[in-house]
């Protein structure tokens, strides 16, 4: 059955899951890249980024996971760009050019309407005006039977998770104090939630943790 | 110089110091003793326990670190027992039986007078009713040179955070997600506080994190 995942989410040890003051120059928030150390190594990533190297550890198997079976995308719009208030005009189509690394239906959340974009590679970014809810609805129509993942940021997560709309996440726990940004944890109880541990693996670089329903 | 140091003080992913609802059969609240895993099996604990064995990795080296050096140690009243309000008589004695692992003086926050007792192996509780900085004189006078430890729980390392008067911590993030407890990081901004990491070590069992202003 479909599920609602969230997966390779990087998480500051002090609950952070982007740095302040987001910006086209700090796409991550300031210090924000420190939390994704362990994914850029690796082969998912730099083959993401067109190259053919990359690490085949352990980061890289979530890495991998973390793309697997996944039908649909819904980002919160800091997660398509810095863009804020209604769209200027058509010209920012997402942080990764041409080609994004979705290769399916993308469903951003805002509240300034904007016609869909079709992007090479498969990726269509559609914009939704009315709520999670009505995003996760369309996103499964999209998936065809396939996973959705939520892709950030915190709050976007944070608002599915109250909902009960999430069935899983694998976050990444990096070894970095951010002190400001988006708090992930703040009055956030998962075991209450229904949450259970169903893995937890210490690599090198970061603590990855799954969580299921 | 003196120092005011937390030292191997185990923190949840989520961000908890302790579990909830502590009591004389659940010292750490509940699911608690989860977040302390990786100290058990140290020859450092177990030597506390009067035991001859235990680990000799990394975990073990930060155990036996976070003793070092100290003069003496502040805790929080729950950090010394289960017993709320004004004390009833003079028999709870702390956690740790007749020869707690202290071998200092230890002086507990409270609310309610109390005497002063002495244990076996040079430990002495004394209990301080007029706050946490007079606690930190009297610590620093007892410590003669050496470093005052603050050994919890959470919202007394909190309180001293928020004044200022912490200079070192050790912190250990265990694997765990325990949803609800005393939170450490909500409002908490550690490198706006002067804090900046100095070590990291990822162990089999825990995330090791040094922060120093």
């Amino acid at each position: 059955m479909s599920k609602v995942r969230v997966a390779a989410f990087s998480i500051s040890l002090d609950g952070f899951g982007a740095g302040p003051n987001q910006s086209l120059q700090q796409p991550l928030g300031v210090r924000g890249e420190e939390l994704h150390q362990w994914v850029f190594p690796t082969r998912r990533f730099q083959q993401m980024m067109g190259k053919d190297d990359g690490t085949l550890d352990i980061d890289n198997d979530f890495a991998e996971r973390s793309f697997e079976n996944i039908g649909a995308w819904i980002l919160g719009r800091n997660m398509f760009g810095p863009v804020r208030g209604p769209w200027p005009d058509e010209e920012w189509k997402g942080w990764w050019g041409e080609e994004p690394p979705y290769h399916v239906d993308v469903f951003v959340l805002t509240h300034f309407p904007r016609v869909s974009i079709t992007m090479k590679g498969g990726t269509v970014f559609h914009f939704i005006t009315d709520g999670i809810e009505a995003a996760l609805d369309r996103a499964r129509e999209a998936a065809k039977g396939k996973d959705i993942r939520i892709g950030g940021g915190t709050a976007t997560i944070r608002q599915y998770l109250n909902k009960g709309l999430i069935d899983e996440m694998h976050l990444a726990f990096s070894p970095v104090v951010l002190g400001s940004g988006e708090h992930f944890f703040t009055g956030m109880d998962l075991p209450a939630l229904g949450f259970k541990q169903t893995e937890m693996v210490l690599s090198e670089k970061v603590v990855h943790v799954v969580l299921k329903k």
